[in-house]
């Protein structure tokens, strides 16, 4: 926290001896000087012409149709509250086509919004429906007012030289800080947070500050509430802290703390997605108002990395990949994206590969930033958008863990390892889980959350009760489970302590993209090392992904290892029984919600599992040890509402164990096609994978292929040093190497 | 079948007396003349030119690697059957290129593979895989062994002028008579059905007749063994009849019996899909070579006919209704309909719609109706392809029952309904089913097949057990199911004497499509009429579905009434139970594949159940009585091996009752997107749905919104004469029409 102190004393100072002068108007997004441009280009930029194009026909439809600001009553999904969701972006663009088209109308139309809004404000109690912890006026939640204003600040920037003085005198007075107040001094819960809540919170104020010259709204916007009341450790309706010790508050505090210095929002990428729009509107309307504050140039252009980041969170067809709490199906053809995407390219050096990316959006936004980048498409100037292997640090020096996303090919494989800090009060108690992709498909998934958004059928489209009892628990993860109880028990102000460690992670090398982290807090006791590599070997068929634990223990404890597969069981190596009836897995931890549908076990030391997904034939080879089990699961007991999808699952599990490895591979092969009927390569390469090597510091795999090809992958699991050297002998053998890992591509026929 | 006999006896005659003469070569698809009109144009016709240069760099890539003729050993999947697939398609691929490249190598390609298999096949013992009632050699079926022969006469007849004319003897008498030989003479039980197989191998035996000049083998083609030595009553592996009395055999009977005069196939599209393929090309075969037969206007152009028949049952991405056994996904850019829309083009009439499909198809034929199809393309003859409502006979003359296909709007609303002939082996036991379409995706489903074709691992990628113990059930399908027990009992040989009846079908009306059909021989005693609506009413919001059941029994009995919906479950306005262990809803007839998930009853007369699809949000209203029991089930009990999905149903019990209404709406309304997370009308508009009148002769159902607009729709259920004068009174009111049923979209406020 220290690091910040400099320049909040100096942002403190410059707030203290600045008087803000009137400027031209509009000033915060759109500027006098872009409508400008705009007015020039327009009408031969075509994404830009088109998207004008498609506003103003929805504009225009809505003007037909006239104003309705109803009396607040619903949840998401319901009238009013979509009805006044509508309204603030129909503001915001009517203001846009005022300022672009120079038509009167769309100015009164904004004008005469805001001026019911304004009769009805004042005389509005809290909204009545009673779940959140911080109920609005317009909507169940400040959150949805905040971003009310966020919108409104804008449509009222566009048209705030139109007005007549005394019109902005009464909606200043009596609609915008009545609301700002609202949603900060009198809910200091929401407002004084570090959270995505507060984020909204703070851009509202500090958007309609600047769009007001209000000083003092603008302060309390940079740097929270000086005094909100709050006592330490009282937590939100998701379980959520809303104030520990020594907390800052405020939106700079809130850029501060959850983005790490690589970009990554330690809420994930869905969440990010949504938390982006507050930070990058308000960053820009600084960046044009107040320049001296360089906000966009903050903590080494963190805003503009978090574009970066979150772009590099996307599977091939642009879905963020769905870590903590996040709806699957986000994608960067959200409204959001368009915003961030557009910025990216305007305010942050004009990369090329950003257009593409905007093409496939087919959309660009009503500004300055928006005729950039069409003007850019339209100059031939888009490349194609390349993803490749990332590592991402958690936390706001970089020091909480991390995720990492290994890609061979062009996103043929993907694999997005999550070592993180427990993301805050949508975090999962994940650690060290992954999940993987074919191109744009779910190969092993990470399950999401357990919401219908805006459903209100579903929970009035809010977090459902099997988000906490399933979806946030260990078992719902690919990732290694102790004795049937969640990492940190479950307990999030304990996993909220700690994070998961780096031990290396190397992409420098095409054939092999590596990663590998460890997690002790999680089981206490327990040090599990997690390694994760894709390997491509010009012997072998296809690139597959090897998956490696070592586990040290003192005490003998049971480990579940399961593994989200999607898709059609074709063939076990392994017999199974099935029960006559299904009865849930387990009683709590997530296990109750699981019905076992087989169980079975392995006689030849690899389990071999394979199953047939979206883009053809997937296959598992897991190492196996005489009393493992395997269990074959479905996700659906105890869920009364049918609130989940029926997925499967294969669990290894290891009975009465203390320290040991597991070793797996996950292949992807062949192809089906249900129209020309050929199924290509439908059965696994791998004849045989063996621990071969184990002990406190090395563990090796060898790895044989159907034709006897062999290879080995050895691990140094207490040394990342790139310099150090190692060597092990082997069935009298000695493999020798530098640094944490080696590949032998030609491994010998070593088989244990 | 009396009416074939004049056109059979022509052809007899004719037969006798006709002598070939030897005539141009290529003669059976290519034509010779083709062959100067391709030369003439390829260069400058895109979509064949691209097609060229496909075919042109997979043969040459095959020719690089050379050329392997295996000795025979796998099922399909395994790399001897897939070489052998392989290899006829590259033999006729490489002969095509002969004839428009004119590059001798590729003759030479085709002759040294079709000398590799005479070398191989004199020796031939049968293939070791013993499955089939009709092993093979080079496959483990003759019905492989057929199709090779299909593709290898077209591949010899490119050759044929090249071929010095030992070269031809050889081949003629040491591979290709022998051949026709053994999976005609040496296999009746597999030539001389009625059923696909025979068609293949009178296709078979009938092109390499023509290519060879041999007029014994057209004979044996056209009409079958004369003496086939086979056993009345005789079943073939899928239980399917081998030989009944009076049965004819050969090309020509094969042609006038599985087709209805509309072209429908009884077994229905996917087998339709595969079996086209060799009438259509040794309809061309014949109409090229042997042009006094009329092969292509044979049953007034029926060939042609079925092309648009199979066109017809496809859901709005092409992808083919799952008619009886049937895998999900095939679809017209199959190979095969490549084949049959460029021929249906060509030879019949150039309809510039089929031009469309042909682009989406991305692919055309190397002959000359490929080539015409191609022009017709470069020419911008295409037009949109328009599918409308229709109503398509099943059985020879066209007695048999049907399927009807109603439509609303541009497929946004399509339902399939079966009310047709058992289908042969391969139909399902599913009188007056139905399923439902949301533009391409399955709103209520038929499950398929059980069979994971051409996937070894999947019980040799055949049929699976539970095929049969499932999928052909009548629970498996959204129909009336009486007592637990399937249709005729779950027995063949009496579902084949037997089908259901058309009362009416009218698509005349585009604000109401409907059909209605009978059945009584399903459970003896019981009469079932079904009526599907199809109505789009200005008042209502979307276009919706009515189902209405009535049954007329003497006997008190429990009705199982399922709908197979596919998507999350929103809402019911019931309350259930869930059961903690899920156990199978009973013990045969498929039910022993369902478990029971939840339990409920309706107290209010009628059951609302919503569920999220993939294109939207979807509500069920069904009217209930007082002891009616909703059970919530899934797919996938007692399945040992994975090889059910775990698709859900809601199925409606009915105990304890003799005759009753069932009256049920679907309604598909609003939409959403995990993008823009905007809901959109998610809950149903019907308010209330009530059978207000029934007696012998009407019912009438009335169907109020929530806004409390109200319709009437009355239906005669004896009389389907479009003169006949009704009328019935209600609540003191007199209603009165013309014709089978009215839809009254003023319906007044009755309620029951
Ligand atoms: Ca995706
Ligand atoms: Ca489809
Ligand atoms: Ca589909
Ligand atoms: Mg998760
Ligand atoms: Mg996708
Ligand atoms: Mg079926
Ligand atoms: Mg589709």
């Amino acid at each position: 926290m220290l690091k910040i102190a400099l320049p909040a004393l100096i942002l403190l100072l410059l707030a203290v001896f600045f008087r803000p002068t009137p400027g031209e108007y509009p000033r915060l997004i759109l500027t006098a000087e872009g409508v400008g441009e705009i007015r020039n280009e327009f009408g031969s930029v075509p994404l830009f012409d088109a998207s004008l194009a498609k506003v103003k026909e929805d504009v225009d439809a809505e003007m037909a149709v006239g104003i309705d600001v109803p009396v607040p009553k619903d949840f998401s999904g319901g009238y009013t509250h979509e009805r006044h969701k509508r309204n603030y972006l129909m503001a915001l663009q009517a203001g846009q086509l005022y300022q672009i088209l120079g038509e009167e109308r769309y100015a009164q139309y904004v004008r005469d919004m805001l001026f019911e809004y304004e009769a009805m404000y004042s005389g509005l109690p809290l909204h009545p429906m009673e779940r959140s912890y911080a109920r609005g006026k317009l909507f169940w939640q400040c959150l949805n007012e905040s971003v009310w204003l966020v919108y409104m600040a804008q449509a009222y920037d566009t048209i705030y030289t139109w007005l007549p003085a005394a019109d902005r005198e009464r909606l200043e007075n009596n609609l915008f800080r009545v609301v700002a107040d609202f949603i900060s001094v009198e809910n200091p819960q929401f407002y004084n947070r570090i959270h995505n809540h507060s984020t909204w919170g703070n851009a509202a104020v500090g958007m309609i500050a600047l769009a007001m010259d209000d000083d003092e709204l603008l302060q309390r916007a940079l740097y929270g509430l000086t005094d909100d009341g709050l006592e330490l450790g009282v937590k939100d309706d998701d379980g959520g802290f809303i104030k520990v010790a020594g907390q800052k508050a405020g939106f700079l505090a809130n850029l501060e703390d959850p983005f790490s210095p690589d970009g990554y929002y330690t809420e994930g990428p869905y969440y990010q997605r949504y938390a982006m729009y507050p930070f990058l509107v308000f960053g820009i309307a600084l960046h044009n108002v107040k320049p001296e504050l360089k906000a966009l140039q903050y903590k080494e252009n963190v805003l503009l990395k978090a574009v970066d980041a979150l772009l590099s969170l996307t599977d091939s067809d642009g879905e963020f990949f769905p870590l903590n709490d996040a709806q699957k199906g986000m994608s960067y053809h959200s409204a959001e994206l368009v915003t961030a995407v557009n910025i990216a390219y305007h305010y942050g050096g004009q990369n090329p590969q950003l257009l593409s990316v905007a093409e496939a959006q087919g959309q660009v936004l009503l500004d300055q930033a928006g005729l950039s980048v069409a003007m850019g498409i339209a100059a031939g100037k888009a490349e194609p958008f390349i993803k490749t292997s990332v590592n991402l640090s958690d936390g706001p020096q970089g020091q909480k863990g991390g995720v990492a996303v290994l890609r061979a090919g062009r996103e043929d494989l993907t694999v997005v390892f999550k070592y993180a800090a427990q993301g805050l009060s949508h975090g999962h108690y994940d650690k060290l889980s992954f999940s993987m992709f074919d191109k744009g498909e779910e190969v092993l998934q990470d399950y999401g959350l357990v919401r219908f958004v805006n459903i209100g059928q579903k929970g009035g489209g809010n977090y459902l009760p099997e988000n906490a009892s399933w979806a946030k628990q260990s078992i719902a993860h690919n990732t290694l489970v102790v004795n049937e109880t969640s990492h940190f028990g479950g307990d999030y102000e304990t996993g909220s302590q700690h994070h998961s460690e780096l031990h290396f992670f190397d992409a420098g090398n095409e054939n092999i993209q590596i990663v590998s982290a460890s997690e002790s807090n999680a089981y206490p006791g327990t040090r599990k090392l997690r390694t994760l590599a894709l390997i491509k070997n010009e012997k072998f068929r296809e690139p597959f992904l090897l998956d490696l634990w070592k586990v040290d223990a003192d005490v003998e404890q049971q480990y579940d290892l399961p593994y989200y597969y999607l898709g059609q069981l074709l063939e076990t190596n392994f017999a199974y029984s099935n029960p006559r009836v299904l009865e849930p897995l387990g009683e709590s931890s997530g296990y109750q919600h699981l019905y076992l549908e087989a169980q079975g076990e392995s006689e030849t030391g690899n389990a071999k599992f394979s199953w047939l997904g979206p883009n053809g034939f997937y296959s598992l080879t897991a190492t196996t040890e005489a009393d493992d089990q395997l269990l074959m699961a479905r996700v659906g007991a105890n869920d009364p509402d049918f609130n989940l999808r029926r997925d499967p699952v294969l669990i290894l599990r290891r009975p009465a164990t203390a320290g040991t490895v597991f070793a797996t591979i996950i292949e992807p092969h062949g192809s089906y096609s249900p129209v020309s009927e050929l199924a290509l390569e439908s059965r696994t390469a791998v004849e045989q994978l063996a621990i071969v090597y184990d002990d406190d510091n090395y563990t090796a795999i060898s790895i044989a292929d159907i034709n006897g090809y062999s290879s080995l992958f050895v691990l140094a699991t207490q040394s990342s040093s790139e310099d150090e050297q190692h060597s092990v002998v082997i069935d009298g053998k000695t493999w020798s190497w530098q640094g944490p890992y080696r590949y032998f591509e030609q491994g010998g026929s070593i088989q244990k």
